[in-house]
């Protein structure tokens, strides 16, 4: 598997196009087109929360149904979520204008939105925009780069990743990006991130695929506790490749999980890492963990815990806000057994071990914590699972951000 | 039921007293004493984290165990939390020099730690201090605020409540304080508090009205979702009223009950009200709820929700993420058929309907929001159940508190 650069225009046969179409924010990209000449098969995965904005109904639909699929339209700014019949009318309007001006199928177009909750789509200005898309689309890496910007919200950093693979010695490229800062608390998958590949894959497969390695990676990441009502996550897959047709699991199977889990775990870090008003990425390994289950419960609960995000804000090793939330995760286990590390790019250090504080420099312990990517190991010494969760810190700007989103 | 000034020394043969021990703070306030002359039936409930204090393993036993009691120590500054078996010795020790100094014996003491987890208590001041309590204890209100005032972290005030009832002729008075700001979620109850009672009631009852009142009071508040390692709510009856010994469930156990709920209201609204950084109380009612456990889900969602405390602080009617908070709360409903409502002194707005915001005017909503009690109403139209949970929001305020606690 080779890291390339790139992102959803890496796998052969995909355009993208991001452009200006005002729909709120001005003087940005705020909409994004992705596209394959060739029909795909398509998996996903969508928000867990009862409150489902009309895109994501949308596009489950179509999904879930089998149909082939050939474009995304995203637009940035409203969240077309909690808004009412016209919600969905719209998503219906946008695949109508995309299907028109790409001469494909509407129910081969999905739709995707992000922003603020409640507010109605201009639907001149997103029909205009989709024109536009269809006019500048190419698959270049500049393409994918200007999608992947007109996707974010409060994002800092555009987010990309692809890799390369070999599956019966054809070449084999999965590239996809996603944005997310706050509302990140994924429960199926929290955010928007789109996967393209060329394999050639059945959509079971790819379902299956999709579904299994969410849950050690977007699932495995928050910001805020907030599960978003618009989280997607979607694989559209061309075949374009030339690999053997992907049936059944063995070998080929094997190789793409991994690297779908190595884009998948690229961008979910990325997104943690730029959650909102963060300064560092918040790592929480749990290793020798009694089950899976109980690792990811421990794990998630560490990087949630508000007071400890802060602490890691102040680079202020109060560990004890660790134990703290371990001990309320909901899993069972002894105090006096487990041990706890603060691990940075150079060190590690042993911090509470025998039920108290291990004999620790609060100097080394202060200097970890102030590198950009902080990690908590903690060894349950019960069994053999672990599991990674990754956060961010909780700041001021945060606060600045959310206090003041909609205006 | 009639509302009364003072706290724990309110009830009949109750003293109380509050001093400057050194623990961990300097030039405040840090020891408190609770004592009564005459036995006591306990009644508590403690933090359901796995991760528990030394003090309340320790007072478990004896809550549990049935003796009397008839003190209690409380110190803040360290927690006496994940500090091996030192810490248990320390909770031993306390018992044994307030033993001393009071004359009475050593399993008839509780003892409480609120602070930094980690750190071990430096116990020749704790000695010290448990000397000046006893020397200075009375039963004046100013002894109550005194003790209400040291169990203070990062309280900006201290918080107390009492009230008076009639039970078969003769006047009953439950009184009692609390702290708590910050690792404020709880789950049997998070904080310490402490009620006492001249009742005559069978510890049994007081446990169950204790056990039960929780469930709508502390356990409904939320300041930042870290259920804390020390959870303490312990009630103590001396029998002194002289009313007849309440040992059944009947009229005077309710009267009972009503004027138990009352101070745990007022207590629990009081420590949610001053979370750490808050400027607001944000309460959330949760009326036509298909069910008790439904709408406290529901409620507790909406004022745990990071995103709509920050919104709270900016005055925003960000109305979609109190929905996006409904709807990943576990509760299942149909967004098309609730309904939204902002609360405040004077009026209240319908903010969402039919799926979709109604017309509202932003100017009235960010009114209301600016008020230092807002109140959001969520009907459900499913049910006769309601619930209401208090929080606070989030500012900058808790983010510098809590990113340099321990310094």
């Amino acid at each position: 598997m080779e890291l390339i650069t790139g992102g959803v225009t890496a796998a052969k046969g995909f355009m993208a196009a991001g452009v200006e179409a005002g729909v709120k924010y001005e003087n940005r990209k705020d909409m994004a087109l992705i596209y394959s000449t060739a029909p795909c098969v398509s998996a996903g995965v969508f928000t867990s929360n009862v409150v489902k904005a009309a895109p994501v109904i949308w596009d489950r639909e179509i999904v879930h149904g089998g149909q082939d699929v050939h474009a995304v339209i995203v637009n940035s700014g409203i969240a077309n979520a909690c808004t009412g019949r016209r919600g969905y009318a719209y998503c219906a309007q946008t695949a109508d204008a995309a299907a028109s001006v790409l001469g494909i199928s509407r129910d081969s177009v999905l739709v995707a939105s992000t922003g603020v909750i409640g507010m109605q789509l201009p639907m001149d200005k997103v029909t205009a925009g989709v024109s536009k898309l269809a006019a500048v689309k190419a698959d270049t890496t500049a393409a994918g780069d200007d999608a992947a910007q007109a996707i974010m919200t409060t994002d800092t950093v555009p987010k990309q990743a692809a890799v390369t693979i070999e599956i019966g010695g054809k070449k084999v490229t999965i590239g996809g990006m996603c944005k997310g800062s706050g509302m990140i608390h994924p429960n199926m998958c929290t955010m928007l991130a789109f996967l393209t590949t060329d394999a050639c894959i059945t959509k079971e497969l790819l379902q299956e695929a999709l579904r299994h390695d969410v849950q050690d990676t977007f699932n495995m990441i928050s910001v805020d506790g907030d599960t978003s009502t618009n989280d997607t996550l979607i694989v559209l897959s061309n075949g374009q490749a030339g690999n053997p047709l992907i049936a059944a699991r063995g070998k080929d199977y094997e190789i793409f999980c991994e690297a779908l889990h190595a884009i998948n775990e690229t961008l979910a870090k990325k997104m943690a890492g730029d959650g909102e008003g963060a300064t560092a990425l918040f790592e929480t390994k749990v290793i020798h963990a009694a089950s899976k289950e109980e690792a990811r419960t421990l794990a998630k609960s560490v990087i949630c815990s508000s007071l400890t995000k802060a602490a890691i804000f102040g680079h202020d090793a109060n560990w004890g806000r660790i134990l703290c939330a371990l001990g309320y995760s909901g899993a069972v286990f002894d105090p006096e057994q487990i041990e706890l590390y603060f691990a940075g790019k150079s060190k590690s250090i042993l911090i509470y071990k025998d039920g108290q504080a291990a004999d620790y420099s609060e100097q080394e312990a202060a200097e970890i914590l102030s590198e950009p990517e902080v990690t908590v190991v903690v060894d349950m010494k019960a069994g053999q699972a672990s599991a990674t969760a990754w956060g961010c810190d909780l700041t001021y700007d945060y606060v600045r951000i959310n206090a003041d989103y909609r205006s």
